[in-house]
C-alpha cells in the first residue's frame, strides 16, 4: 500500500514545532486516564496541566494551546467546567477537542456530548466508531466504552456529521478515519495491543490537541498525531511481553521517535 | 500439599469463558486504583468501564456483567451512587462484589461498608483481615489501608458473618480464604510484592467480579480468580527488580497466562 | 565536588528509621499522581493512604505519621478538607508538607496556597522555583504546572520567605535549594528524566514527608529525603529506554537502595 509523502512530511514537521514550542494543553479528563494522558503529553515534548474546578478553568485554558475535553468519568459539574473552558477557549481562537468516551452507553454521556457540541466550537471530536455514530443516532448502543461498530460503519455517518457541523472527526480503529465532511484521510499505523491498555484513545486525543496547537488545520493535525501515536505502538509491540510492558514501551517510543522516524514510519491515505 | 485438581480445572474453565464472553466490568472505585483496575481488566480480558455520576449509575450496572463497588477514597455521594448502582444490578440478577478500603480506620469507612451491606444484596466481599473484621468489630482497627491482623485472626468471625449474612467473604493475605459459612476453600497463590504495588487487593476484587460474570458460584468464582490473579504475582516476581517492574511483569502475566498455565499453577485447597 | 558526609550518614539513617517504622503517610493530593505516589510510598518502606472527605480527614490524619496535602487538582471542597486534616494534625504535633501545585497559574491556586499557610502550621512547602515564588510576589507565572524561573531565581525570596513564615522551604529543579530561613542545604542528586514523568515533584513532597515522620528537623528530612528520591532517579537513568522504562526503574531503585547505596550515593551541600 502506498501512503501519502507529504503528509508523512508534514507529521514531521509537526512533531519538529510541537517539541520546539512545548505547548501547554489544558485537560479536563477523566480520572482512569489523568495519569497516562499527562505521561504521554511530557514523552512527546508538550507540557500537560489538568484543572477542572470552574473556579480555574477560564484561566487555566487562557494560557494553553489547546483544551483537551474528556467525558469519561462525567458528572453534571464536570461538564459545567468543560463548557466554561471551552467557551473560554473559543473566544481565544484556542482550539478544543472533545472525546466522547462511552457516548451511547448512557443518555448522561449521549446527552453530554451533544450539549458540547451545542454550546462550543469544537475543532475536532476523536471517538470510536459507536461513540461517534451515538452523536447522530439514537440507541446506537456501545459497550461501556468499547465500540461495537466498526469504522468503516461510522464512516458515512461520520462524513455527512463532520459537514453539517463543520468540524472534523476522527474515528479511531483498525484504520483510523478523519474527516471535515469535505477531505477524508486515512492512518494505517496502530497495533491491537493498544486496545489492551486503558486510555489509549483518550491519550491519542490529548495527542492530537497537542499537534492542533501547532497545526491550523485540524485534518492534517489529527492525521498527523494519530500515525504519530499509531507508530509508537508499533514500536512498542516489537518488544513488548503483553499488555504493561507495551504501555511502558509505547510511552518511550513516543520520546524516542524524531522527526525523521516518523517521516519513514507514518502511514497516512488520501 | 496437594491442591484441588478439579477447583484448578475449574479455574482454567472459568477464564475461557471469562476471555469468550468479555464481560463489561462497571466499576465504581477510587481514585487510586481505575486506571491500574482497568488495566487489569483489560489484561484479562474483560471490558472495563468506570462510571459514578448517580445520573447514569443505574444505566452502566443495568449492561454490565458485574458491579464492582470500592470505598478506597469515599465520599458519602459516591456511597449514594453505590447504592443506585447496587441495587439496580440486584434488580437485574447482576452480581455487585465490595471492596471495604480502609473499614475500620475511620468511622465513615466502617459506617459505609455496614450501610452497603444492608441496602445491597452482594455476592461478594473482597478485603483484608482488618477489614473484614471491622464489619464485626467495633474498634478492630486498620493502619490506613493495611492489615493489622492475619488471616487467621479473622477466619472464625468470617465463617459465621458469611453464615450470618448470606454471603461470600474473601480474605486475602499470605494464604487467601474464601467462605460462605459452611464452605472454607483457601488460595496458596501470590507473593509478597503483591503488597509493595498499590491496588493489588482492589485489581483483585474487580478480577473476582469478572469471574463472578461467568460463574454462578460466589465461592469457586473467587477462588478461582484469585489463584489466576495470584498466579500473575507469581510470574511477575520471577522477573522483577522491584515493585515498578513487577507491576508491569504481573499485567504481562495476567494476559499471558493461559488454560493450561492456570491449572497447572492454582493452588486451591478445600 | 564535595558533599556532606554527616548529611549522608543521616539520610541512610532516615531511611533505615523508616523501613522500620513503616509509618502511615495521610495524603490529599491529585488525581493524576495518587497512583504514583501511593507506589512510591510503598517502594520506600511507607504506607499510604489517599483520603479526602470530609468526614474522615481528621481521623485519617489523627492516625498518620505525617500529612501530605497537594493542590494540583484542587477545588474548594478539597481545600476544606486539607484545613481540617492540617489542622486536626497541628494540634497533634503530626508534620504537615504542602506541594503548592501550579501556584501562580490561576488565582484559585495562588489564594488557595496563601489560606493554607496562613491556616495551617506547615513544616515544609516543596515545590519549583515559579511556585515558591508565587507565595510572595504577584504575577509571578507559572506554565501550568511548570516553572519559569531557576532555583537560582528563586533562592533570595525562598530564604526571606522561610524566615518571615517560619517554616521550612525546598525548591526542586536542577539542583535543590532547602532552607528554613537560617541553613541552606542544596541536594545535587537527580536526572534531566525526571521531567518527563508526571507526578516526581509531587511524589518527591511525599517522601519528604515520610521523612519527616522519622526525622523531626525539617531542613535535613528534606534534603535527605530528596537526595534519596533523586538517586533512585539517577538510578533510573541507568537501565531506561525513554520515560516509560524511567518511571518503572526508579520505583524499583527506591527499592533497591538501601543504606549503603544512599550514604554512598547522596549528594547534599551546605
Amino acid at each position: 500500500m502506498d501512503f501519502d509523502a507529504k503528509l508523512a512530511q508534514m507529521a514531521a514537521e509537526n512533531l519538529k514545532k510541537l517539541r520546539e514550542n512545548k505547548p501547554l494543553i489544558h485537560n479536563i479528563t477523566n480520572f482512569v486516564v489523568m495519569n497516562y494522558t499527562a505521561n504521554v503529553l511530557l514523552a512527546i515534548g508538550a507540557s500537560p496541566v489538568m484543572a477542572h474546578a470552574q473556579e480555574e478553568v477560564e484561566e487555566m485554558a487562557s494560557i494553553a494551546g489547546a483544551v483537551v475535553l474528556n467525558i469519561g468519568t462525567l458528572t453534571p459539574d464536570w461538564i459545567e467546567s468543560m463548557i466554561k473552558a471551552g467557551r473560554k477557549a473559543n473566544r481565544m481562537n484556542i482550539p478544543v477537542i472533545l472525546d466522547p468516551v462511552g457516548s451511547g452507553a448512557t443518555t448522561l454521556r449521549t446527552e453530554s456530548v451533544r450539549r458540547l457540541i451545542k454550546e462550543i466550537s469544537i475543532s475536532v471530536i476523536r471517538g470510536n466508531a459507536s461513540e461517534v455514530l451515538s452523536i447522530v443516532r439514537r440507541g446506537s448502543g456501545t459497550k461501556g466504552v468499547d465500540s461495537v461498530h466498526s469504522v468503516d460503519d461510522a464512516s458515512g455517518a461520520a462524513l455527512a456529521l463532520a459537514e453539517e457541523l463543520g468540524m472534523t472527526l476522527a474515528i479511531t480503529g483498525e484504520v483510523d478515519l478523519i474527516t471535515d465532511g469535505k477531505r477524508i484521510l486515512r492512518v494505517h499505523n496502530g497495533h491491537p495491543m493498544m486496545g489492551r491498555v486503558t486510555g489509549t484513545g483518550c491519550a491519542a486525543t490529548a495527542v492530537i490537541g497537542a499537534f492542533l496547537a501547532v497545526d491550523d488545520d485540524p485534518v492534517t493535525a489529527s492525521a498527523t498525531a494519530l500515525a504519530y501515536f499509531g507508530l509508537a505502538g508499533e514500536m512498542g509491540a516489537k518488544t513488548c511481553n503483553g499488555p504493561g510492558s507495551f504501555m511502558i514501551a509505547s510511552l518511550d517510543g513516543l520520546y524516542n521517535i524524531d522527526e525523521a522516524a516518523l517521516k519513514e514510519g507514518a502511514k497516512i491515505r488520501i
